[in-house]
């Protein structure tokens, strides 16, 4: 039997702010850097260790994974980052709030944007400077793969190639694997793993910053799921994000 | 033309207290922390940018580039950690500090040690909770490879094939390269890379957290190499350096 921990990133500055965040390189509220030292020191109490790290090149999913490695004495893990790993990038609603958002589109455009499976945003012009083209940390990415607009759909289509292609591999091979990531990108591993329908995957709420662990069988199918942390605490969480799904997303 | 940049960590706790580190994984100090910041803060200044790190498995060598590349705006590099680059081990002398090794084996003999390119310091017993093999990060290594104390020439002959299989053949693949390493780690490669005698290398004292670039012709030969940062400062942390050596290592 395998186990597999998965992580969302502690609470951002645009979580707090009430912004559409996407692919915007926005870092850890203090909050949420408390929430990832909390999240390290558990899997450390409870004995948790690793042999390899993967996560996105967004900077609040590396700072959350880096504190929580050094919560639990363990900086010298091999960390790979992929951009598959990123947030679900929300197109032209990247940097707005909630309210010029609603003023823009309407709140029924928005909502549908945000729970259709299969509908995404508008795309970001060509030349906005907040497409990834020109962001050197995609350089290597031909045009094809670099998204200007994502629906959950696109966002699961290239998670599941690093899942597939890498990080099964690496847990077949015996490696104890930790994931920190973003709520749709883990939301895709999710609907990959337990085999979640597209319609009850949009309302998965994953709290941030509490480590989730799978066990696996031998074909990497799971056996069971829990949370690490205190349930209470988890069920709070999880339903102040769905809360906050409501007025924001992050 | 190629340019690469090797980056000492920051001041470290044993530095401080003046106690025999090499392997041992002992943080940075507050000062040590701010040198990788103004480091990375130098770097970026100067329009440095980069494609892949190296670092060791230590935490004051991390610790220094995730703080440096954390003020480059680079978090998302991808960093490889290799016990190759780990500080010269410096076998049953790691922990002890200057009056207690002069009164367990004398001035005269550990100087030599310190000073001698091809006599290392008594090794670690076999059952010694210091010994590597009680670490899971070497624990992949093979017995042969673990070594219980090192001389300088020790270190040189564990850190060249990393250069020789990862570090040179990602240069000549276009990648620009920043590593973070310790004392006796970045004189092995500076010792390799400028052909410096076994004499003079012991004596060559590298500053820390100051960003060292070296220009490489298209065989890697060096061309020339400087300091980035202020000339003055750099001669007051190599002197400050060469002053420590007299009383302490690190």
């Amino acid at each position: 039997m395998y186990k597999l921990v998965l992580m969302r990133h502690g609470e951002s500055q645009w979580n707090l702010e009430n912004r559409f965040t996407g692919w915007t390189d926005v870092d850890l509220t203090d909050l949420g850097r408390e929430q990832a030292r909390q999240a390290g020191q558990l899997l450390k109490e409870q004995g948790y260790e690793f042999d390899v790290a993967f996560t996105s090149v967004l900077k609040r999913a590396i700072r959350t994974l880096w504190i929580a490695l050094d919560a639990m004495d363990a900086m010298y893990l091999p960390i790979h980052n992929n951009w598959r790993l990123n947030e679900r990038h929300y197109g032209a609603l990247q940097g707005l709030n909630k309210a010029e958002t609603a003023a823009q589109y309407g709140d029924e455009q928005v909502l549908i944007w945000r729970r259709a499976y299969a509908i995404a945003p508008n795309p970001l012009e060509k030349d906005d400077p907040r497409h990834p083209k020109f962001d050197p940390r995609y350089a290597r990415l031909s045009p094809e793969q670099l998204p200007a607009t994502e629906c959950l759909k696109d966002t699961v289509a290239r998670v599941l190639p690093f899942w597939n292609e890498t990080i099964a591999p690496s847990i077949r091979a015996g490696r104890r694997v930790l994931v920190a990531a973003h709520g749709n990108s883990l939301r895709a591993l999710i609907k990959h793993l337990d085999n979640v329908s597209e319609e009850d995957i949009v309302h998965l709420n994953i709290p941030t910053g509490q480590p989730l662990v799978y066990e696996l069988d031998q074909d990497l199918r799971p056996i069971r799921h829990y949370y690490l942390g205190d349930p209470a605490e988890i069920e709070a969480a999880m339903a102040a994000v769905a809360a906050q799904g409501k007025a924001k997303k992050g």
